[in-house]
């Protein structure tokens, strides 16, 4: 699949994904949505992949949905309303899936599921579905320049893309509240104050970071190892106990030890580099394990 | 209804509710619990009221529980014992909502399921019930001049008023512990630096700030929109999976996409403030989705 | 018991676990995790034991799994694999038990389910299990000359010890996944900035300033009451709801009002010291509520 808003592309196992209208602020549209769907999807099982850095072409991160655009806003009228039944029991059905489902949220689960750890590069603009997308990222470093909104209150809608799940767990509830009832472009200073992002750097040397944290991320890493451990972080700390934590601990130690943990230990006996030889598109039977 | 231990002042679509008590530097008593029950209910439902701005009058915030009013201690004695399972069986049943259920958590529970965002202005002493029950607010702001203690410790109880459920999600576990284990009386300076608070202000700035604020998230805002985007940023972000947080963002955005939405997106492209027509007190269908 | 990888001292009501293999930097083994196993649940049950203290002999913590100890690896090979289903049904079954279990996730659920606060006194290298351990503790403090790393992905195995459920909690998920990607070893500052730990302390003053915390934790505070908290603290925050919160506060305040906060209110109203009677091995009929 070769995509038209976004560019993909891979070196020294670093994906590289480039949201790609540049004349249009990288705003997004269904389109951008389906093809980040794919990309993630893709990215999670390309062995040639181990970790990902998101950045925006031009001036702009995504300057949000893109209002003029066809298709961006719901297909259904109100006579077709669903309802939370609906959407627990019938959420893949055509019906409300092309009509009713938020487009970032297709968005940001799919890079939740991803099993790739993924960085996002925030070079200027990232409002909106450009703010919320970033959440579900795992780093966020940003730009001087980088203007962060969570404006869905301006525009009289509400947080989408999971933002209610993702933001208070990365910034806590009261910043996140207010962010939310504000709807205020953050600067840098402001996000990095709060926590939402990593570091601020230069223009020029945001995508030098997010590659150094990249390269640090994979290289000499096991490929399994890392996929478990991204979905154990996100989906045990949700747990109401940690003796949910203590099963999956336990299962992906065991078999973890079993594969690159051998070569691991090994070689950090014999003080050199490990050659580690799993993948992520092979992961062991019990992974995913919450299926 | 009037109210005996508050001041209940709409201005501007403001709500600033005042405990005040202030001979007894505000302490909490059955019946300010009750008031302030029904208070945020019907805030909840004034469709006059967009945001809510909490203070004390006179020098203290709260003082804790009064311990020297009747009907502040519990009317049971250990043989009328109730259980886990009477607990969550008969929660409503009057021998157990009227003998056993902790008044402060029936305060946190009403603000909790407010439609309107929710700003706490400490002014002084906030202690015992007058520290948790700000957990349960949005934004906390205090004065130079504010002591916060979390007390429990010190009189042989434990923490109430869910300030278990609000204190960590706020602060971490870690600052959590370590101010409900020692009890002390906190300075403005160490909630500011443990991020329970949101900023110091002088004593004369507080109001003023909270007024800021509290302008800020209800001026051009759609009502509807700002009671979905409180409930959904405490309720998804405490699901185990973003998958919950997607069913209620795809559904909240439909809805208010049919609505203020339009109105948004249209005043938004013509470069206006917007008309908002939607009310808290008809909310969609599909509020609450958590019955 | 008598162990032989730890010093267990009790003294003014504070216990001191002291993991004591300095020639091994203290590194972990599977008699380690078992003594500790009974040590926390030990403390747990001594009424002689208010707060605890874990340090380390020598210059090193934990300097992690003594990877050259027999036993340390798991004792099943992949012809036995067990499944997610089988975790969960046959948890203590022993061939599960003993074969597949993570002993440092047997660690952090004890250190979890005790009555007493926790505080670590990081002396110096926390790595891997090292590290994880801690995580259950309620609070850290480190030396100038700690060095903490979560080091599993290095050695191509994933983090364990329940770290995927704690560390978020304590850090927040974006600094989580970047110290558990990366593997760095992290010097004082870093895990101060990240808030891993409450302060850092010149190596003479770490554990002065672990007892002078301990002694707040225990001194005129009721054991019931301590004990009660510590576990509402982690359990009901984990709740998807704070009603939750609110059934247990009402019952645990409900009890200690009989009991310690009797005394706890006369004291505090006659300006004296209070005199609490009450025994953590004999909690009131609710707890375990879990249970």
């Amino acid at each position: 699949m070769s995509y038209t808003t976004l560019k993909y592309d891979v070196s020294e196992h670093i994906l590289t994904l480039t949201l790609n209208r540049p004349d249009q602020l990288n705003s997004f549209t269904v389109i951008m949505a389906n093809e980040l769907v794919d990309a993630f999807g893709r990215a999670s099982e390309d062995d040639e992949v181990r970790a990902i850095v998101v950045t925006g072409a031009g001036r702009a991160f995504c300057a949000g949905m893109d209002l003029t655009a066809p298709g961006n806003v719901f297909g259904l009228d109100e006579s077709q309303q669903p309802s939370v039944e609906d959407m627990h029991s019938r959420l893949n059905d055509p019906a409300i899936f092309d009509g009713v489902r938020d487009t970032g949220g297709r968005v940001t689960l799919a890079i939740y599921d991803c099993k790739k750890p993924v960085i996002g590069a925030i070079n200027g603009a990232a409002v909106g579905i450009g703010a919320t997308m970033t959440l579900a990222m795992d780093i966020r470093l940003v730009s001087e320049k980088a203007r962060i909104g969570f404006v869905f209150g301006k525009i009289g809608v509400v947080p989408e893309a999971c933002s209610s799940w993702f933001l208070p767990r990365i910034v806590g509830i009261q910043q996140a509240l207010e962010w939310v009832y504000s709807g205020d472009i953050l600067t840098a200073e402001q996000v990095l104050a709060g926590r939402l992002v990593r570091s601020v750097h230069t223009a020029d040397d945001l995508l030098p970071a997010a590659y150094e944290l990249a390269r640090k991320f994979s290289q000499n890493k096991s490929p399994v190892a890392v996929a478990f451990a991204r979905q154990m972080m996100y989906r045990n700390a949700a747990q109401p106990h940690p003796i949910e934590a203590h099963r999956i601990d336990s299962l992906a130690m065991f078999y973890t030890s079993l594969e690159d943990g051998k070569e691991g230990v090994q070689s950090f006996l014999e003080k050199r580099d490990p050659q580690y030889t799993s993948r992520a598109s092979k992961m062991p039977a019990i992974y995913p394990w919450w299926k």
